[in-house]
């Protein structure tokens, strides 16, 4: 099979080696590597299984190179290619380009064994930096502000710089959490608020992310078991802890990912709080922080063995709060293991 | 003109706002700002001028407002648009989409004085941080390695978590400064070692860019004033001093900016190092860090008042080491301004 490859991620997936300027070409039985001159000893140290090739325009060069190989179908995947550059690539070639969307993702789906130590790592690695984040909060940091304290999360993440991370941690105190995905205000955080962390790390490229959602107190953890002063928020929490939970407990290999999209809704809608339950179940990870399998009410890709996924069922309540609790699993002989 | 916009600066640049998933349709007198649930309440606060719309599938619903305005041209950058996502939002419309490379970039490459003020401000934050960062190193951090000295410079640049960055910082020793977008090593820092230093952050969104290549001792700072121990560096540090001072001198408005590539590009090669000066003199800097005007050997763009961008000459010698000198200038009254 012939195949053209752009982001970085699926290039690293082909090579073990990506820069944020390159191309990743398989021709029949020869590969190659393109990026330019800032990346050329990087990339001449790390490629695996490919011919490097240095040069300004890559584009042109794959060009000529698809051109040279007299090859008939090439493979491309049209969500990484913009009409720029694709139409650069293919001007006057008399290759059929073949389209096939979520490519690479679609092969990296199913995570290898090797694949499996690396995210169970990250996450291992993720787990701690929430406890030790829960401890420096308790130590130094109440009463600082969202600012402060998304600061903070990015520093225990990262190890002090150790680990690149696998998103801008989310950090939000009572209402703002109410923001699935919302950026840093100047709110203090006091004891009694309720604080929500969404926060991951990358591990040798591959990525953690774990949401939890909690009581703040003197001695507070990031556990899922959470006592809340207000008795709205205690019952939202309680719906969307047995909702994960359930997921958890119940989801299969052979299941369809709407099927477990629905084993966390129902019990939020039953709830009551279907309307407040505002995006998906969860999505795959990997070497991208988002990506195949997506369990939503729609998707009905079929969930295997190897699959990696996150499980994070939320309320949100504009204006009062908002909550979320997130697991990385994978499906290991039909059932779930929480990584 | 009716157009549409759907990359993140270029939907902030038209109203003020934006998130990671959202288009910008301007269709007639009216304007649209779409995103999905996550950044409801974000967006109902901070959209300017335009209708806010929430909605799962941006495409379809674009597609829709299209189709309902009735509209017969509508503008867009194919640099934007992937093959995938164009096609959703195209599909069976009469409407003719007219392409448009770098619509938005070309839009912002004149930078009001209201950008103005915020571009020096975000290089006016970069400066003190490197000072900041010059102290610190002195003070706690030789014999750390790169990742611990990028850790650090991220601090710094960041203001402990107060400014997102312009891009991850460049922090590298000797040889490792050879590659133009070094990534760090365990290379430690030591006395008399050279050290490059190429980082930005970001003021109100508006991006600064800064490098600056020293050799260490006990007191220095990242002034252009450098002394090398080694007599190659220190001839080729010179020569891209000079090169760099020549241009902030000689720059005008009016030349195209292949010919102010030239300014620096000249000096290096007539001094024997033109082969190790491997990428252009220079690009735009607004909420981009990378965008028009591109100061390379092939651009015809003409330069003009408002315009600002970098000036980094360098010399890469694999294997020994690398230096660059990059400041952020606008073009005012015709000659440079370094800001």
């Amino acid at each position: 099979m012939n195949y053209i490859v752009k982001d970085e991620n699926a290039i690293y997936y082909e090579c073990g080696y990506s820069s944020d300027n390159a191309l990743f070409l398989k021709l029949g039985s020869e590969a190659f590597f393109i990026t330019d001159s800032r990346y050329a000893i990087e990339a001449q140290e790390s490629v695996q299984n490919a011919t490097v090739i240095i040069e300004g325009d890559l584009y042109t060069k794959a060009h000529k190179l698809i051109q040279q190989s007299k090859i008939k179908k090439l493979t491309y995947d049209p969500k990484e290619w913009s009409l720029f550059h694709f139409h650069k690539l293919t001007k006057g070639l008399k290759t059929k380009f073949k389209e096939a969307p979520d490519f690479s993702h679609n092969k990296r789906i199913i995570k290898s064994e090797s694949e499996l130590v690396l995210l169970k790592k990250a996450v291992k690695l993720g787990k701690k930096a929430f406890d030790t984040l829960a401890k420096e909060i308790q130590a130094n940091w109440l009463k600082e502000d969202e600012y402060a304290l998304t600061y903070l999360a990015k520093s225990v993440l990262s190890d002090y710089g150790k680990y690149d991370l696998s998103f801008d941690p989310i950090v939000a105190i009572n209402a703002n959490a109410a923001k699935p995905h919302a950026l840093p205000t100047a709110t203090k955080l006091h004891k009694k608020d309720l604080l929500l962390v969404d926060a991951g790390l990358k591990y040798q490229r591959y990525c953690s992310d774990r949401t939890r959602t909690v009581s703040v107190s003197k001695n507070f953890g990031f556990e899922t078991e959470q006592y809340f002063k207000s008795k709205k928020i205690q019952k939202a929490y309680d719906l969307v802890l047995k909702a994960h939970d359930n997921a958890i407990e119940k989801a299969r290999s052979g299941m369809k990912a709407k099927e477990i999209d629905a084993l966390t809704r129902d019990i939020i809608t039953k709830g009551g709080y279907g309307e407040y339950f505002v995006h998906s179940t969860g999505h795959g990870v990997g070497l991208d922080i988002h990506e195949m399998p997506y369990i939503s009410a729609k998707s009905d890709t079929i969930i295997e063995d190897g699959m990696v996924y996150t499980i994070e069922p939320g309320i949100y309540i504009p204006g009062e709060f908002g909550i979320r609790i997130e697991d990385m699993v994978a499906m290991v002989d039909g059932k779930v293991e929480v990584l």
